[in-house]
Order: structure tokens, then C-alpha cells, then sequence
């Protein structure tokens, strides 16, 4: 029996009429090179927000099942217009819509989570020698109603994918040629790792680098489903995800630096040192729909004590209004906001086992006099929230400071 | 138990937003006088070619079945807006894909016939009050593959929607009033009919009358819905197609004139007048797929005749090359060709029954010396091929001999 690979296709491989006869190309010679292939695509460009935008003419607060059914036709586009160009190729393929597929979800509209899949359909079309191409992002309820993914949910159709069908792996393909030690654009001699592990993959996910979404890396762990992120305008090797412990992943320390610059810093001054009152004050914040970040509280002196968290600054104003009044009802003191800060995160599991991790960090940002206002840690990551001017400042010089550049 | 309304939108109907929000309160007006509503539409403006364009762009012959699920992504955008534009108004409604709705059909892809409808999810949820907006155009076979039904094909949703629920009648929505006694932008004087019989209607739409698709007047004849065509742009009364026979119906013996400059005219001389030689030249014709519109052979003299018949002049060139060989073959004469033709008709039941309405026909265009080239009558329609540049000039002729204008 054949060898089988998912292969997934971002909305920017998939822009334009040339560049999906270009993905055509590519997956021909993958069929020729003997795989199966299952081949996931994404709505075409920026599709899906063209969509919502037009959605939101009609109505601003459009029901989730209606955006759905709307949001599923970017994908369907881009299955058909990709079978197109299989065929003037002179190869067979056929494209199916998660419904098709039986990609079945949870009713969760617009962020579902796929149940099950059958593969009755795909294996059939498999054994005639065809290219099966699945539109990514979307499913269907047990009651025939289209939901889709949640963003970046055509990573997730991929991986699961993958998973269902024992692929060989998983094939990422996106407009950028894996993942690296820094953002290139702000390190000029930040490399591109060979390796990282899903835990590394899923820190750096949630803090801001865009390759690859969240979920997708959860669900690959999981089922240790081997991820090669790539670019479909190379023919480079990108960077494979996957169990780390592996000996050439073993003597690093530190993978990457990472920045993100869209969060803004809550502070809470005097709240009073009682049992309960942090749980009572992210209650009240996750019940109006507000995602926290960091939170940082610090020991207390004279049974007061500050509680500082970070949230996306789009919704500074509201969450603002929200612990003001939380503030004001469990008789904390005054109420500070900071849209003006960064955050600069090391991550690596290596770090695990090595002390002064944490200090050569810190070390990093003053000497370039950098003040840090915040500090968290995780098992894997460490995070500085610091004044946003002087976040490329700080990851270069972490970079620098772990020697992380150059050849590897 | 309420009484059902089915509706159809077309495509310039939903062209934007605001249209989208202008049907979506015409539906609501109808819901509120008390009717369960089910309404289909069209894709927005003119995507459907917009859709063939960008195919095209990839594979000048897309395989059918990835055409039909390209295409099928048009009325899924519209549905699921037309849904959000009524939840905006404060009104509950769903929408469904053909498939959703069980609409089967065979495997004709491109122009699938629909085998069967599956009215169990509508009805739920018309019990439950809500407007339920369908995808016109579009069915599923048995297998799930998405198949679309041709051009028009949201008419012939719509019609058998009415069908199998049992509808008062079928609303068809457009961006013209209704049928006409002749085109309004040729003749000033054209009026409104109240009332036409699918028999004319079928007569008309095969002779370019473009507001409804020549089967869905089928499926209604068959079925006898009722339909109402009319715009979605004023609220004024359409014309109303339904059975022939009544009563103010009757006292008229031509119903309307309608022109064709579509055509072209293919005449092979000299055909030897042997048994089968007919057969044998459309026979030829037929299988190059090409649709033959008019036949005309008059009586042999000296054992040979003369065949006429009229194309759609697009595809001239290939239907002359092809005559051309049969001709050779058959021992025919010189083939002629002529796109500089038009066929004006006259359409009326009551011509079965009223002498002299030929006669009338060809005084009004010998009253402006215009040459007929071409005759060929039916149960209920004259056609005459005339000089292109004729056309208009025998139209209003035409309608005058007749007096079709003015208040009626």
C-alpha cells in the first residue's frame, strides 16, 4: 500500500489563478513520487474576511449559523478551482466539502469541534488513484447544519486528517518557510529551526508567532501527528514538529524569542489580601467575555497587594470599565492601564533542566537598559511585559544573548 | 393551517446589501399578512459568470462535477445573507442548501433533473414559525455529490418547492414587471398581461422572452402551479401564469410579440428528395450537439428541395462546416449561411381557433415591405425570419395589426 500525506494549503498559496495551478504542480509531483495524497485548502487570499465584512453590511451581528453557511462557500471555492487545475493537468482528482467528507462537529457555530470522521468516502476515492481535496475550516452537525473551525481551523482539518487516515505526515504549507529562532524581519540573522516540539510549537502559538494555530498543535500532540510546517513558494525544508527528547533537539536550551505587541497591562493596586477575591475578579472578567493573558500577583505587605494582568488592547476599554467596577466592589484601591507595553517571551523545553535561564534573560534587556514591569513563567517560556518601544530592541538582543543566530 | 407562499429572488433582486435588506422586508410584509414562506433564491448580480470567468481562468474545460460544486457556492452566499437581512428585522428564518433540503437529483451535471424532494426539515421548521430561505439552482444526488440544474434553474426550485408543499402559488421575482404583449423597449404601447397560459408562456420563453425558464413552465404546466411573475422593485401586480381556459382569457387571439436576434440561418440546396435524407442531415447535426431551432422544407420540384433551419449564431461557423460534409455526402447541393437574420412570432391560444391570423401577420410586415424568409407555425405561434435590421420595425408593426397597445 501506498504511503499517504496531508497536505494543507493557506489561503495566500491558493491567492490567485497562477499560484493554485502552482500547488496543482506541486502535489502532482508528490502523486508522481508514488504518496497518496489528502490535500486541505483554505478559503482563496483574504476571502474569508471579505466575507464577513459583506455579512456585516447586512446585519452587524449576524446569527452564528447564517455566517457559517456563508463562511463555508471560501473553501468549497477553492477545492473546486484546485480539482480545476489537477485535471487540466492531466491528473485525476476530486474535491469534497467537510460535509461530503463527513467531518462531523460539535453545534458550537463558528468555533465547532470535530466529533468524527468518516473515511469511508476518502479511502474509496484513494483506491481509484484519485487526489482527494477536502475544504478545510468547516464540518457539519449530526443535523446537516454547516459549521465551521474557529480561525486557522484548516490546520485543524489537516492534522485530524492526518490523524484518521495514519498519514505518513502532515504537510503545512504557508507563505512563510517554517518557524525561527526570531521574527526575520526584526533579526536579520534569526535561522530556521530544523526541529521544535508541540509544547515549544503551542507557547509560541498562543504567543503571537502566526504559523500555525493553537488547537491544530494541541490535537497534533495528542495523536502525535509529525508536522512539517513549509512554504508553498520554495522547495526548501521548513521545520518539523513533533515529540520533542529527540538528540539533535536535546542541546538547546532556548528555541526562540518571540514578541507580541498587541496586549495592554490592567493594574489593580491595594486589593485587600482575603481569600477568594482574585477568583471574584477574573470571574467577573471571563463572564464579560474578556480573555486574560498574564496575570502577576505579588506577595502581599500589610494585606494589600497588586494584582496586574494583560489583555488583547482591543478590548482595553471594556475590560477597564469591568475592574474599575469589581474595584470599587471588593474595596481595592485605584485602577491603572497601560496600552503602550510589549511582551518579549523566550521559549524552549530545554530550559527545563537549565538554571539562569530566567537571569541571562533578564541580564539581556538591562544592558540595553530596558525595565521589565511584569514577569511570568511557565515550565517551557518565560515573558516580560516591557514599554513597547523597545520591544525589537529586546528580542534582538536575547537573541543575541542566547546566540541564537547564524548557522545551526 | 397557513397558507404557503414559495418565492423566488433573482440575482439582480439580491445584487447588494441594500436589495438584499429590500427583499428581506417584502418577505417579512408577506409573513406578517400571515403566510408560511419559503424562498428561494438566486446568486448575487451576475456571480454565477463571474464564477465560469475564474474556472475558466484554470481550465478552459473544467471537469463538470467541480464546476457544479464551484458554482453551488453562489446561492449558499446568498441564502445565508438573506437569513442574516431578515434576523436584522427582528424576524426568525434559516436557510438551507439544496442538499440540506434533500433536493435529489440525477447525475446530470451542469443540467441535473430533479428525481425527488425531501419536504421533512422545511416543514419542521415551518412549524416552528420560521421563514425558510432555500439555494435555488442547486440539488444533490444520491451519492452527495452537489449538482446544479442549468440556467434558470432557481425558477425550477422554486416551482417544484410549490409543488411538492402544496403552495398557494410560486411568486417569481425579477427586475421586469411581468409578461409583455411585446418588449417595452421596443414597442411604447406594450402592456402588462394579466394573464398568459403555460402553453404561451413555454412558446415565449423558447423565443427569447427572458423572465422564465422554459422547464420550470413546464414543471408548472405538469403540475399546474401556479405562478406569479413579477418585480421585486415595486409592489405593483405581475402577470399571472397559470392553465389556459379562463374566462378572461379567452376573447384574445394573440397574446404577444416577442423577437429573436440571436439566430442564423443555414440553407443546404438541391437535396435530393429520397426517404431518410432528413434524418440523416439532423442526425449529423444533432450529435455535434448543436441545437437546431427552426426547420423549414417546402415540397420538392424536379425531385430535389431546399432545407432551411436557424442556430444560435454562436456556434455558426461549426454548424456550417458540418452541414457543409453532410451536404458533400449526400449528394446535396451549395450551403448557405446568413446571421443576419431575426424571427419575429406571434404567441396566442386563441390563434387554434380563429382563421386568418397568418394572413394578418404577414399584411402587417407587407405593409412596411418587409421580406419574409423563413415560415414555420405551431398550435399557438407564427414565426417568421425576417432581415436583422427589420426586426424592430416588424414588431411594432405587428403589434399594431393586432392591437395589443394601450390599456388593456
Amino acid at each position: 500500500m501506498k504511503e499517504l500525506i496531508v497536505q494543507k494549503y493557506g489561503g495566500s498559496s491558493v491567492a490567485d489563478p497562477k499560484r493554485i495551478m502552482g500547488v496543482a504542480r506541486r502535489i502532482i509531483e508528490y502523486k508522481k513520487r508514488g504518496f497518496d495524497l489528502v490535500v486541505v485548502v483554505s478559503a482563496l487570499g483574504n476571502t474569508t474576511d471579505e466575507l464577513i465584512k459583506l455579512a456585516k453590511k447586512i446585519n452587524k451581528e449576524p446569527p452564528e449559523r447564517e455566517l457559517d453557511m456563508l463562511l463555508a462557500t471560501g473553501e468549497q471555492v477553492s477545492i473546486a478551482l484546485l480539482a480545476m487545475a489537477i485535471h487540466k493537468l492531466g491528473m485525476e482528482a476530486i474535491s469534497f466539502t467537510g460535509a461530503q467528507v463527513g467531518i462531523i462537529t460539535d453545534r458550537t457555530h463558528t468555533k465547532a469541534r470535530i466529533l468524527k470522521i468518516d473515511t469511508r468516502r476518502i479511502n474509496e476515492e484513494l483506491k481509484k488513484d484519485r487526489i482527494v481535496i477536502v475544504a478545510g475550516f468547516q464540518g457539519i452537525t449530526e443535523d446537516e447544519d454547516i459549521t465551521t473551525l474557529g480561525r486557522g481551523g484548516s490546520d485543524l482539518t489537516a492534522v485530524a486528517l492526518a490523524k484518521v487516515l495514519k498519514a505518513k505526515y502532515c504537510e503545512i504549507y504557508s507563505d512563510v518557510e517554517g518557524i525561527y529562532t526570531a521574527d526575520p524581519s526584526i533579526v536579520k540573522d534569526a535561522v530556521k529551526l530544523n526541529y521544535i516540539s508541540y509544547d515549544e510549537m503551542l507557547e509560541m502559538a498562543s504567543l503571537g508567532a502566526q504559523v500555525m494555530q493553537a488547537r491544530s498543535v494541541e490535537v497534533a500532540k495528542k495523536f502525535n501527528v509529525i508536522i512539517h510546517a513549509r512554504s508553498s513558494f520554495s522547495n526548501k525544508v521548513g521545520t518539523i514538529i513533533c515529540e520533542g527528547g529527540k538528540k539533535d533537539m536535546e542541546d538547546v536550551i532556548v528555541r526562540a524569542v518571540t514578541l507580541t505587541k498587541d496586549e495592554a497591562k490592567i493594574t489593580i493596586c491595594d486589593v485587600p489580601d482575603k481569600p477568594g477575591l482574585a477568583a471574584k475578579i477574573f470571574g467577573s472578567i471571563s463572564q464579560a467575555g474578556i480573555n486574560v493573558d498574564m496575570i502577576v500577583q505579588n506577595t502581599s505587605r500589610n494585606r494589600i497587594t497588586d494584582i496586574s494582568f494583560t489583555i488583547h488592547k482591543d478590548i482595553l476599554n471594556k475590560a477597564l470599565r469591568i475592574t474599575r467596577q469589581i474595584s470599587k466592589k471588593i474595596g481595592a484601591g485605584e485602577v491603572f492601564a497601560d496600552s503602550n507595553v510589549a511582551r518579549v517571551s523566550i521559549v524552549g523545553v530545554g530550559m527545563r533542566s537549565h538554571p539562569g535561564v530566567a537571569a541571562k534573560m533578564f541580564e539581556a534587556l538591562a544592558s540595553k537598559n530596558i525595565n521589565i514591569e511584569m514577569i511570568s513563567t511557565s515550565d517551557i517560556s518565560i515573558s516580560c511585559i516591557i514599554k513597547k518601544r523597545h520591544g525589537i530592541l529586546a528580542v534582538r538582543a536575547i537573541h543575541e544573548k542566547f546566540g541564537l543566530g547564524g548557522k545551526r
